[in-house]
């Protein structure tokens, strides 16, 4: 690994390598569940991954503390991470493990379930700029605004005209988020049908997880072929230069911390905030500190 | 340290040792805020609690986890940590630290500032009411309602009859919230005066730490007897059975961070939440897995 002049960077833009490119045709089938882009080491192993994951906690913080610093100047700056995937592809391990990382005071964090009663006397953006971090947070979406095109369009829960029109609703919505200071990673976790197969046994087979598994998990998995084709119109539609998609291959948990850290990562540096100046007299302070107060 | 059958116990009753005899006159100067009642090592030692302390993480982390199940099948069960204490007495270190070892996606952390113009609308609980923990969470107020009888009293924010009457809407309200299903931890963090003088020279010390500071921390540093008099009262008219205050001494960071991370293993061990049975066949669920689905 390069070392810079002061700061080392873990990987040459993977923004680059999983960013999806948008307008185009997008077939997730051609996208290896099980691979491991840019990973970190050679050969791409497990160990340096979560290595490299456990090596970047003091510098994610140092950044998040310096973005939340900048804030309380004025600074309106944040970070808003959107976990997208089919069930058990890994939101909630992504939180667990890369969330983690982070200073919890700094990190807001919204799981997006079915909409409530009074949800549902809005518009499908109302809850979501409820729920958004506030300049110098990192915000974080367990299910998001896509919803209302994934599982809406696979149940079908709006009309055909409006859920086509939702699309450009949302890349109104994501610009005008961007133009007030949020910085959007928006991540696709593209999990194997044949993983999720495992991990829900997985789930049967720990007493201790049976509270995760409801019986509709496997009448949603029966409709797979739909939610891939609702992904791949939401990915097509909404990978902008504003708010691209990145698409993360899920199979490996350890590939997928490692990445969606990396991405975090680099966002964070790429916005560079700054410590502010403090606003008194230094001099002054310590001598009224010393001199008895 | 001794080995109890499967289970292990950090201290005996860290929580009976800490507690804030309620209805009794507190006298704060007679606690020592750099003592380090029934700290972890003999001789208690900061490198055993900090060992201590990342032991527990795992067992933290799986308490949360359990009283989180429990809340999918209508356990209403849920932790509120209360961290009360003079500026620089380690509100954010606690919550970087010890909140920190916990899944963040079952913390709501919530930190209280100078009320709003909306907030200031409204009844001093209202906002409190709000930012309240759902079943299953760990919720921390870092400051809270009771700011509005130790600051509001400092600088008689409110009519001297308003501000009389409103420990006992607090017990009210702790009555009510554990009803419900909330155990309250409450903590004073107990500052030394010469201490806090170190930590704010040490903040002017670090331009990186300037953010933090304001010449108005000097300000209410002149009236830490007053504020340790609205203590007092708060302490001796609050600490009740169904809602005690605890007394940290919070000059040692690490042993303030074990004695809080001890505090909520016992309070959660106490809960003893347990995983829910699941809502569905297994065999039946396996099955359908494995043949295809």
């Amino acid at each position: 690994m390069a070392v810079g002049a002061g700061r080392r960077r873990p990987s040459p833009g993977l923004r680059e390598l999983l960013r999806v490119p948008g307008g185009e045709r997008v077939d997730l089938t051609a996208y290896d569940t099980r691979a491991t882009p840019g990973g970190p080491g050679a050969p791409k192993d497990k160990a340096a991954a979560l290595e490299a994951v456990a090596r970047s906690a003091q510098r994610l913080a140092g950044l998040q503390e310096r973005l939340y610093a900048a804030s309380t100047t004025g600074d309106r700056r944040r970070v808003l991470l959107v976990l997208q995937g089919m069930d058990t592809s890994g939101k909630g391990g992504t939180i667990k493990h890369v969330i983690g990382l982070f200073n919890p005071s700094g990190c807001r964090i919204r799981a997006f379930k079915a909409p409530t009663p009074e949800e549902r006397k809005h518009d499908f953006l109302w809850r979501v700029r409820r729920a958004l971090p506030e300049p110098g947070e990192i915000g974080i979406f367990d299910r998001s605004h896509y919803e209302d095109v994934l599982i809406a369009r696979v149940h079908q829960l709006a009309a055909h005209r409006e859920l086509g029109h939702r699309y450009e609703l949302i890349n109104r919505f994501e610009q005008e988020l961007a133009d007030d200071g949020v910085t959007l990673v928006k991540v696709f976790l593209h999990l194997g049908y044949e993983e999720q197969r495992d991990r829900l046994l997985a789930r049967l087979d720990h007493p201790d997880k049976h509270w995760k598994f409801s019986a509709a998990d496997i009448d949603e998995r029966a409709l797979w072929p739909d939610y891939r084709a609702a992904y791949e119109v939401a990915l097509r539609r909404c990978s902008t230069d504003t708010a691209p998609w990145y698409l993360v291959p899920a199979d490996r948990k350890w590939y997928r911390n490692w990445a969606i850290g990396t991405l975090l990562l680099e966002h964070l540096e790429a916005l560079d905030p700054a410590y502010p100046a403090g606003g008194f007299d230094l001099e002054k302070s310590r001598k009224r500190l010393l001199e008895g107060a």
